[in-house]
């Protein structure tokens, strides 16, 4: 179906209802009406419909949609069946961490290597190579890579972030707590952990000085 | 010193200018201005230097911060120095890359125990236990937790929210790509991988098309 302008919201909800759909027993009913979907989730019947408007065109009045094929379009749309090939730089802590998770396949996110200033080994325990800094220009142009994820610390973001937008990446997934400056088309989305561990610190903080 | 409303930029920004400072190696300057800080993480001065004003008293004019009191000042005001106790619960792939993920202990964050509907295991890599749901409450209750870490499949986000709240938690840190409802006084703070990955893939996308 045509792609329409999609609300930031909008695209929150949707992984969700993914994630919903595709863990329904395969013996249940093929069918999964917006209805049932709301209620599962406790969300508005009216937004989840609105959303799955957006996304496919395969819901019938009273029956719903057929959920492989809501499945298959909310993926789509989302990009997820899109394998995007990424490259990983930072393989400290964060880094091997978010190396060693396996879900990100799920979501079409495949690191093919990373690198590091020192790389303290040349292997991942998942077998993925870590390659020193001066190897990631001819290995991105190599393989086309258009997605970095940054993993290193904060001062070294930023030309971490310019090395990457000099081998011809386009979109960075940025977790070092730091804001990064970058050209018009290249889209910085920032996982900043720090920041949501400091909320939360700060939001028990005053519930124990209100309880004094 | 006393407490300023803060925004959520500028606690976006201190882990940033914390990191930074931690990483200044030990034989150089015990001091540090503010426009040494931003000229190294490539910010404004101005900003910077209002940021530092937020949360330390201690600047001096031409000489700038001992770096040490304002490392302090800002972990302080971040709560990264008391020690936060919480529990996860979810310990399938991204629960257990938390779980494995050393780095949390620097922003103050102890995560006691894992829960799960049906471990794998009884313990994660690093022998932090993993029990089941039954125990969660008593478990609680006993470390008076106030923070809890939800890394379950979305449609069961919920209700494992719920049980949090029953058990005393007043702080939420949701890794589930689902919206949680909650009472007034509870925090929930959202940190969706899959939304991000989805508007990273967006962009490659209108990128390629734009191409054609």
């Amino acid at each position: 179906m045509e792609r329409k302008e999609i609300s930031k919201a909008v695209l929150k909800r949707l992984p969700g209802y993914l994630a919903y759909l595709k863990n329904i027993p395969d013996d249940a009913s093929p069918y999964i009406s917006a209805t049932a979907l709301a209620a599962a989730l406790s969300m508005g019947e009216v937004q989840v419909r609105k959303d799955l408007a957006m996304v496919s065109d395969g819901g019938r009045p009273k029956i719903g949609y057929l959920r492989e094929s809501l499945i298959e379009d909310i993926s789509q749309f989302l990009g997820y069946d899109n394998t995007t090939d990424a490259i990983l730089v930072g393989a400290g802590k964060l880094g091997q961490a978010l190396l060693g998770y396996g879900g990100f396949e799920a979501y079409g996110l495949n690191i093919l290597a990373a690198f590091d200033e020192r790389p303290v080994s040349k292997q991942t325990h998942e077998g993925r190579s870590i390659y020193t800094m001066d190897k990631m220009e001819g290995f991105c142009r190599a393989n086309k890579v258009l997605m970095g994820i940054i993993t290193v610390p904060a001062q070294y973001a930023q030309q971490v972030c310019d090395l990457m937008i000099r081998c011809g990446i386009k979109a960075v997934w940025n977790f070092a707590p730091v804001h990064l400056e970058v050209p018009e088309n290249i889209l910085v989305q920032n996982e900043n952990m720090a920041t949501s561990l400091a909320v939360l610190s700060m939001h028990l903080q005053a519930q124990m000085k209100d309880k004094k």
